[in-house]
């Protein structure tokens, strides 16, 4: 198998690098391209009302002929969201394991997309070929089922592409990451391994899923009188059975609430990867009929979403359910960096009702730390190191243990997206760099929302806008009306008038002047406007609003 | 000392609650009040476009006549921030230890108000008597020098305040926090204790800050030969010490970055809170004649403030300095929540300089763990424990281990900002609730912004405005022109002329119809206005922007 030629395989990552989140990596050689992963990011602070955002698939769609397929590593948002979108403009076949499927699926059934998508179920171990390449998916483990490492035979050599992945030796669900395979394969020869990064600075091993259920287990034994509410990741299945296995233990009822959730949950249960005893689970509509020691919910909200469930119930507006003084409550998750405030927040609200929260010991990741990262390098033991998944800072950590594991300097490669790497047996290099970014989406509307709409959000959002009209005379310039002053996000009006009416007169001088001195070109009207006025509201309050001349004609 | 009578003392927290930062307690006893520490705080996410945020001293203003003065227990902003705008108020004299009192005097000398403010100095041990409370400020240890707690011996019984603290065995500079004094104090029989929470749910017991100084020594030793940045709190003395005390020990000539760096600096240099050694500071100006091993630079902007010097060299927009590969750089601090991806972001940015970034081990909290809350409540045995300083979750945490510590439930007191709590050897009791909140600061205005404003800015940050105008016939009410639609971050016009011309035809229509129907009533034809656009957008992009019809009239 060893790759003897010296042809190329190009690796193009075109998001999941700056933008984390939103994984996307094309595999290219010559007339043949598979993509890894199609997934969509969550919005940064500076990306005003955005609600998310997908790859810039210019290169895609600008090479349709050699495109065979998405290669989906498992089902969660940051490698499947941005598929209904995606697909539209790149219709191709999409390829992963059975949960991973049924996942897309019934995203594709809400974009009413199911007729026009090809989908393929592929089992661990089984090889699929898409033009020049084959693909193998590796059983591998993380916080969601049925999750894949790729191994990507090319004339050029062979790609391992761990996707997300941890080593979890007793996992909930299924069987322990085929680490067999990995080595089978790195004897083989391999010429360049992808892997995760998330966890690269982190030393030592991530302890097993099955250790949280034993967390579970103890807290369930101490709070045997107070209802149970643990909130945790839809798509955490694993976590979910485990809740549900120390419920059923201590005689509880199961409650799934929120929408993802239920989503889930009823996936992954019609499909057997989570297994809920008869009579375990009962309706939210059915928590009157059962006492609180009888009751675990479980529920969406543990990033302090203000949307989901417990946020809902932190705010006293959940429809259904009202947090009591004796309820004992679980956030089985860390915050995602940038949610840290909004979590403290929901914990400080449920304290307040009297609730006990806890929330420290109910969670590992999903990640591998370093010692696992070191295992399968070693395990493949691979020419060239290129890091995947992670801040910079991340990808960088990664491609120190790669040096410390004796991969030379110049074979440890830390990509940018769109960048073109162009590897071979006795080459590696940066040959060229695409059209690559985030397409922001708002609403219904898909990249219509650009950086200066997004500049003026920021400036409303800080100052706020003051828009100023008059109506002038066609021909004759006279000023018929106005100028009238509006104002949004800037002051309290009732409690500004001296202010806004001294700027309505600065605003009027200036216009007078102008067309005292016969001025007719309404930008230079305009921008005397925007002057005065500017430099009257810095003087006296240090503020710079948005200011907006509007001039009619009558 | 013992109190035998009925009498009882109030304490009303006004701020530092709900609401963190905005440090600020009123102790009140009949015809005196004295008002402990007169914070800022810096604004949530929500109060898009505030500077600042200041506690309302309306109860204060009604009682002029009973205010004593502001005992400030230290320098740091949440502590002292607010002085310059409550003065214009509130107009009392200062009290505070000597570090404390010059870095007010700082801030006055800035808003220019020297002249107008008593200030006086007070030592350690010293007491003073203020209407019919005595305070005694009392030596503590906190992440700035000269810190205080406070004893307040009022006729209803002592009042022990621990301010912010932890207790460090080993300071960088001055002594250590006297615990023999908590103890004196405590034999005499305290009636309550106001302890700091920050790290109430945090075990075991806060480092020394001089632990720090051995890890700046080992990072000196192992980095010889590339330029060491370190970036940390402005406030934080007895850290920047350890930094210029490990550069001296190098062989490095330090130079101090930022604005608010070199003017805490060099209050503290002045004061001699800070022992610079000869020959050891150098000009910025001046680092071109020296190599990269020669120097130390000491900076702002460990929390990833996008206006701060580090942020400023990470994004090579900094006019003096530019990180190169070779650098190395410290973040000595730890993010306060809400600014981790900040610092993140930072860490990506100078790391993709090549610069290596380091930025754990280097910091220890200024706040006493729970080992250390309980040895405080061990020494002052207070009859009630009213925690402060925290979030709700970590005053429950202290109220918690108050209860280990025997003192009765009922006894254990978690306050709201507002509340009137009046306490007495016999009785605690929440009997009132008076006005207070936070004062939001833009620019020069305080208080001109308030819910309505900042609501209009989160809704224009998220969707934009769309403004329409149109020019009426005064009498006759015909359309002279218009209606014209203006927009500012709702979508890229160019982009979306469609968009924007059906919306434009949409508004016509519904305009004409109006004035058809001789609707003369101007409310009535903007919310047919409003309404007609509204219903397009949302049906057409699942959007929602402001909508401002201005209707002008000839």
């Amino acid at each position: 198998m060893k790759n003897e030629n010296n042809s190329r395989v190009k690796i193009i990552p075109l998001g999941g690098l700056e933008q984390i989140g939103m994984n996307m990596t094309v595999i290219e050689f010559e007339e043949s391209i598979i993509v890894v992963d199609c997934g969509l990011a969550f919005p940064g602070d500076d990306m005003l009302g955005i609600d998310l955002v997908i790859p810039d698939v210019t290169y895609l769609k600008e090479n349709m002929s050699k495109v065979k397929g998405f290669i989906i590593t498992h089902g969660h948002e940051d490698h499947i969201g941005a598929l209904p979108y995606i697909l539209k403009e790149v219709n191709i076949p999409i390829y992963g394991t059975k949960l991973t499927i049924a996942l897309i699926e019934h995203k594709l059934k809400e974009s009413n997309m199911m007729k026009n998508t090809k989908r393929k179920v592929v089992k661990y171990g089984q090889q699929i070929n898409l033009g020049c390449f084959r693909i193998e998916f590796i059983r591998t483990n993380h916080s969601i089922a049925d999750a894949a490492s790729l191994a990507i035979y090319s004339p050029a050599g062979i790609l391992v592409h761990t996707g997300d992945f941890k080593v979890d030796y007793t996992p909930v669900f299924g069987d322990m990451i085929d680490l067999q395979r990995f080595g089978e394969i790195g004897k083989k020869g391999v010429l360049a391994l992808m892997c995760d990064s998330t966890n690269a600075l982190r030393p030592g091993f991530t302890m097993s899923e099955r250790t949280v259920g034993k967390t579970f287990d103890n807290i369930f034994a101490e709070h045997k009188t107070s209802r149970i509410i643990v909130a945790t990741f839809a798509s955490n299945v694993d976590r979910v059975q485990q809740i549900i296995n120390s419920a059923y233990k201590y005689g509880r009822k199961v409650i799934i609430e929120g929408r993802s959730m239920v989503n889930v949950i009823g996936t992954a249960s019609e499909l057997g990867y989570i297994k809920i005893p008869e009579n375990t689970l009962i309706d939210i509509e059915n928590m009157k009929n059962y006492t609180d020691e009888q009751i675990v919910m479980i529920t969406t909200g543990s990033q302090g979403e203000s949307m989901a469930a417990l946020s809902r119930m932190a705010s006293s507006i959940h429809k259904k359910v009202t947090i009591k003084p004796a309820d004992t409550i679980i956030l089985s998750s860390t915050p995602i960096p940038g949610n840290e405030k909004a979590v403290s927040r929901i914990i400080n609200e449920l304290s307040m009702k009297g609730a006990e929260v806890i929330f420290q010991d109910t969670h590992v990741s999903g990640h591998a730390c370093q010692e696992e990262i070191k295992l399968i390098y070693s395990l493949v033991r691979p020419k060239y190191a290129v890091p995947i998944h992670g801040e910079f800072r991340h990808r960088k950590a990664q491609a120190e243990l790669a040096r410390n594991l004796g991969i030379p300097k110049e074979n440890t490669i830390i990509m940018n997206s769109g960048d073109v790497l162009e590897l071979g047996n006795d080459s590696c290099e940066i040959t060229g760099h695409v059209q690559n970014g985030g397409i922001l989406v708002d609403g219904l509307g898909v990249g219509d929302v650009g950086n200066i709409v997004l500049r003026d959000r920021q400036n409303l959002s800080e100052n706020g806008i003051i828009i100023v009209v008059l109506t002038l005379e066609k021909y004759s310039n006279q000023l018929l009306a106005g100028p009238d002053i509006v104002s949004r996000g800037f002051v309290y009006v009732r409690e500004s008038e001296d202010l806004m009416d001294e700027a309505k007169t600065i605003v009027s001088e200036a216009v007078e002047e102008c067309l005292k001195r016969n001025v007719s070109d309404w930008g230079k009207i305009k921008n005397v406007i925007k002057e005065s006025l500017s430099d009257y509201l810095w003087k006296r309050m240090k503020r710079d609003p948005i200011i907006l001349p509007i001039i009619m004609e009558v």
